[in-house]
């Protein structure tokens, strides 16, 4: 069996089971968005990490250096705030091409440096390393008060869903990395600019977790790294229940409309270029199934969903809105564990979460 | 200016001028084997990674996954040894290409956690990324109490300079490893797997730490991952003292001489086998020279260097022995810092430490 068949999280669980007994001070080992050890009486040490590769992750011609930095600061400093922690330490490993310039790395640490002080953190160290790719695999400790750490493990049944900001903005900015709008019509720059600067460089929700940890009442909590579909997913599993996701509900904004119409412009300008069978109507609905898919499946939006009892939920949503600025939106609720994962289409039809995010769908009427 | 031209250590120096502040409980940041961070009034955390790169750091096809797995345990280990410290919790930040075979990680995975369990320490999380060449980035959390933490820094002219275990053995392990005695006599299939040992299997000196750390009086440590000449550099340059080593002192055990015989033979069998002009003789006196240029610049011996005063340098030997088994061996002392940084030669000859290790070298009469 290869790692090619077998998949991420099966790998992860495979690997997991090969870890030993934790030691007495481990909170939470594998399994959530960060480990937990314990500190002290009352506080928690939050320890997390995460590899970029070149090619993989990111595209070095791409990003500048230093928006380069500042996204992996951000990838990092999301998973502790996925926890309501508080960032403090980094240490950064480093392979890098030997003929990689000395300003590149430079601007490199500067973008890093920069995200990370702006959450209250620093690097303390790390190690560099030659290889024929730039990799950078960074590891953030954090804190928080023992008790305040949101894990994704308490989701209860008649629990809202809730997320912070937008979805589908960082999957659009990859579109026009990948040249998906090529060939049809211009992308207005300021457009452009906004979801690229989703993607490569992601705010990551550190205060709104804070806020949402200190006010308490939210009963679990991750970040949106892999896309809404699948993470929604890792709190059913660790929660042991069920969700009911609304599409309508999900915050998509204008500027990923957009983007999602110029790709799918694109895409019936080249059908109609490769012959008569292409077919240019009805692309803004689309368009606006595109945007979808990217809010459910696209990733690395790295929002923060989390769950909550509805006047608990209103609570908080208020809360971080008032306090940082950023919307919160509900997107649906926990169902018991029988209830099965579900997203509920503008048209009223029900489909399984799993399958929300491809072209083709097994429907169910709701 | 390309990072092939600056080298590691001043891009480290380069980078490090890119760090900002450091928070208020950082108690050493970059520049010594592990960062500091302080955990309560009477205890300290440690905390180090490494990055290690398939076909840089290792070779997959000449080394078992299991045996891989307690190699990286045991290099991410020997720093928190070299601080004094306890290791506690590993994270494991994995690339792997996508044919790798999943019994492959099972292995990698069990030899880490063997190792880890061995010295208390676990694996609490990680995470897994896909990339066209294998590479593991260990970050390994450790503790020690506040006040026993042994630093670089602390090294004093008068102090002597000790090394646990023996080195070279892990450079000869490499050069079987890379056919340098191919062609030659056979190698013993004992002194064989001692030193692929040696050099796939490195035993960390976590208890020899502690036991340094906690009987006091060691002025400064360091782990020998470059070799010694150079890392009795970086005792010297956090110390501010220059520094004495006696060829003759160096503890080459007879594995690494017999390895070093049997790859200068090698050599001059392939020297008399293009031509008349090579020569056979004599090279008991260059296998001698070659070990010890491997104790001196082969590196990954994963030894400890550490320097006391006298008193205190023969109670800490003893007492290491007594508590583990593993041998002291005093080396050279700790000079002034305009007393530069030396080596005596057996023959009595005084070269420079930095070039001590290389072929060509700069003499100066003792």
């Amino acid at each position: 069996m290869r790692v090619r068949d077998l998949g991420e999280f099966p790998l992860i669980d495979r690997l997991a089971a090969r870890l030993g007994p934790y030691g007495k001070d481990v909170v939470v080992g594998l399994g959530d968005d960060t480990a937990v050890i314990r500190k002290s009486e009352d506080r928690l040490y939050l320890v997390t990490c995460d590899i970029q590769v070149a090619g993989v992750h990111f595209l070095p011609e791409a990003v500048t250096p230093r928006r380069l930095g500042r996204r992996i600061a951000a990838i990092n400093l999301s998973d502790i705030g996925a926890m309501g922690g508080e960032p403090r330490h980094f240490l950064i490993s480093l392979a890098v091409p030997p003929d990689t310039e000395a300003a590149f790395l430079d601007d490199l640490y500067r973008g890093l440096v920069e995200t990370a002080g702006r959450f209250g953190a620093d690097v303390v160290g790390g190690n560099v390393s030659r290889h024929d790719a730039l990799v950078i695999d960074a590891f953030l400790l954090g804190e928080v008060e023992a008790g305040r750490e949101v894990l994704r493990s308490g989701a209860r049944p008649g629990d809202l869903v809730m997320v912070t900001g937008r979805l589908g903005a960082s999957r659009a900015g990859l579109a026009l990395l990948l040249g998906e709008a090529d060939g049809g019509p211009a992308v207005p720059g300021d457009v452009r600019e906004r979801v690229l600067a989703a993607h490569q460089e992601p705010e990551p929700r550190v205060r709104e977790g804070r806020v949402i940890s200190r006010l308490g009442g939210a009963t679990a909590m991750i970040d949106l790294s892999d896309g809404l579909a699948s993470d929604v997913g890792h709190i059913c599993d660790a929660s042991g229940v069920g969700v009911l996701l609304r599409e309508e509900a999900l915050p998509v904004d204008e500027d990923t409309l957009a983007v999602a119409a110029l790709v799918e412009a694109a895409t019936a300008a080249r059908k109609e270029a490769a012959g008569p069978s292409g077919r240019a109507d009805g692309h803004m609905d689309a368009a606006r199934a595109q945007a979808v898919r990217w809010a459910l499946t696209g990733g690395e939006d790295y929002e923060l969903c989390f769950t909550a009892a509805p006047r608990a939920a209103e609570r908080l949503a208020a809360e971080v809105e008032a306090v940082t600025g950023t919307p919160v939106t509900v997107i649906g609720e926990v169902l018991p564990p029988e209830g099965g994962r579900w997203l509920v289409r503008a048209d009223g039809r029900r489909v399984p979460l799993e399958a929300a995010g491809w072209d083709h769908l097994r429907t169910e009427e709701a």
